[in-house]
């Protein structure tokens, strides 16, 4: 049965603690409500993406559902580490294919700046694989990544120049996106010139830490028909996973469960050549170097040659395939929980044609895909949206 | 479509520091999986439900499916409190509906012990509503059970003597249950002796501290048929969300949220009088005072009549509905994230007829009933297995 996402929200990501958790997940509920015209009594089950440890709250779902309305339809806390916005609307969608509901509500929230950095940064540390890499040899998230980007960097020759770009990129996009975390463009030189986080990432490599919310209601097909002319279709998903230790992976030059989670959607999805058939990507840039291992991960770009792609700036619209049109999790933020349910937000209203001038994809194929990573790719979702129903 | 549980498995439970966590997850899922007949590669999706914070492990599921051998067909980790278990089981069963996969596995695994006793109470504490229950005014989870044993006995006249009963008849289940964490007989004479938790639940009101973990296999109908002679479908799940605050309940009575996933669940199986439907349940018994309010609840007493079930011993097996076959949380231990799971996986051996000898009940209807409470009363599904197609 197809399903379709009738209506997206989102909160103005950044440091945010004026709001607390549940208010932030309100105003994405509200958003996505009135996006898609429909009331809260509507809904019939609720997904509830929340990767948490920086809030006090140990069951935050049940206080999200009582401050929105949402009781007695709720359901579920779900957790894919930084993926779980997306199986959130995995989650929503089987529940709506399998006949549960009509229509159901993913929702991801994330207020991180609850606990100071470095509490965040030593709880994400622990995400990689705690008895094996955090505790024994102290790695961090942005260590972690930086493995990966000397890896490339030795094997392809790709520069630190190269991975500036990505950064330059997501940031001209973000200056565009009234909802971004970071609204400044930036330069090449700045980047380079940022301090080293753990070489060779430096701070412009990495992605922020961030207070949000993002929400995505999806519906059967039945009842999209009814309620929008503008449904956008999940054609098609797939889910990977991958073993939590670097050690235990193949090579340090791929997401293994990227690679399958995309081979999966491609197939269900009848995508031979991804740049001819897309209009534009979303990918999980939470460091520079990874939106580069994305493009060839994707097929975007062949092994090896993905950097090429940032050198030759053909992720920009107007090149082979716009990437990261919001700002990417660089600059738009990256509030764990919410981040694939924000690019869900982005690539419907990207099909939808309802971006703001200068950041609008122009959409041909009427496709777009979310590639969204959790932990050192411990998890990959990889969702294919389409204007055509499936 | 119908889904059926072709294969549980479960750990004994009690105190078990010597397995970490993958470990006891792990054996877990080499039961259901023999239990099953299959193979870990046929299994395509894996929902985990683990609430955690008493573990290290920031991201618990790769490091399970790592441990297990089932990457890269992973999922997700759900949470809905202590009803995390049929939370996962209920995406399980989307995940088959949905023709996501023809089979997907639910575990669920909790190794509390890692922390102190009185770490592990401010933790759950915390899970009634944080802000405004625990931070303000100190309570725990006993307190909130305690709140509603008082206001239940004040209204009904019920005694701690009929508190008691529940725990002698769970204890007396437990001590012919080798999975169970107690296996010892207790009189009314022993609960009432032992020392006061949170008045008036006693020592022996309330459900331990236990590691442990459970899975169930859940199939299409096309590969069940294949695989099976003794398919245990699922015939209706219900799903609800109620306030986390007490003080936004309507009364301290009943449990909202469960009397709504109830008639959810007989509604969509067909059920007027749940008595004279089931062969027996399973029922959510974190504390002795929570089994009676669920016999309202649940409908197999009429309001402010459950306590008189247990005065009467009518839920033993010969009585009008056995419940709590395998000594229920009471006895048998309560693993939060695992318990829904180990309800799922007696209902099936009931259903099966594979109990030991002494606390099979008879199955004259084919129907099991099992009930899982998230919080207090947060979240509850209701689940209706059945030998019948549906």
């Amino acid at each position: 049965m197809a399903v379709a996402v009738i209506g997206v929200g989102m909160t103005k990501f950044g440091r945010d603690l004026e709001h607390q958790l549940p208010e932030l997940a309100f105003k994405a509920v509200e958003d996505a409500l009135r996006d898609a015209g429909i009331s809260r009594e509507d809904v019939g089950f609720v997904a509830f993406a929340n990767v948490g440890g920086w809030s006090s709250e140990f069951f935050p779902l049940p206080i999200v559902c009582e401050y929105a309305g949402l009781n007695p339809k709720g359901g579920m806390r779900v957790e894919a580490a930084c993926a779980s916005g997306s199986a959130a609307l995995a989650i929503a969608c089987m529940a709506v294919e399998s006949g549960y509901t009509d229509i159901a509500l993913a929702i991801g929230a994330e207020r991180m700046n609850e606990l100071s950095t470095s509490a965040v940064v030593e709880l994400l540390g622990r995400g990689g694989n705690f008895f094996w890499e955090f505790e024994t040899f102290g790695l961090t998230f942005p260590a972690y990544y930086a493995l990966l980007a000397k890896a490339y960097m030795d094997e392809y020759g790709a520069s630190e120049g190269d991975l500036a770009k990505i950064a330059v990129k997501n940031h001209y996009y973000g200056s565009m996106n009234p909802k971004a975390q970071f609204q400044k463009r930036i330069t090449v030189e700045d980047v380079l010139s940022s301090r080293y986080v753990a070489w060779p990432l430096k701070l412009y490599d990495c992605s922020p830490i961030t207070d949000g919310a993002a929400a995505a209601i999806v519906a059967s097909e039945k009842v999209a028909s009814k309620l929008t002319d503008t449904p956008v279709w999940v054609k098609a998903q797939g889910i990977a996973t991958a073993p939590a230790n670097l050690t235990m992976r193949n090579d340090l030059l791929s997401i293994e469960s990227a690679v399958e989670a995309a081979g999966q959607a491609y197939r269900k999805a009848g995508i031979d050549d991804p740049v001819k058939s897309l209009d534009l990507a979303l990918v999980h840039d939470c460091f520079t170097i990874a939106e580069i291992i994305a493009y060839e991960d994707l097929g975007f770009a062949r092994k090896g040659e993905g950097y090429l792609l940032a050198r030759e700036e053909q992720t920009y619209i107007g090149g082979i395939i716009p990437v990261n049109t919001d700002g990417g999790l660089k600059a738009k933020g990256h509030p764990v929980g919410a981040s694939g349910l924000a690019m869900i937000y982005e690539a419907v209203k990207q099909l939808r044609q309802e971006i703001e001038r200068g950041r609008q994809a122009p959409i041909r194929r009427g496709q777009a895909l979310v590639h969204n990573v959790g932990g050192t790719g411990h998890f990959a979702y990889v969702t294919i949206l389409s204007l055509e129903k499936p």
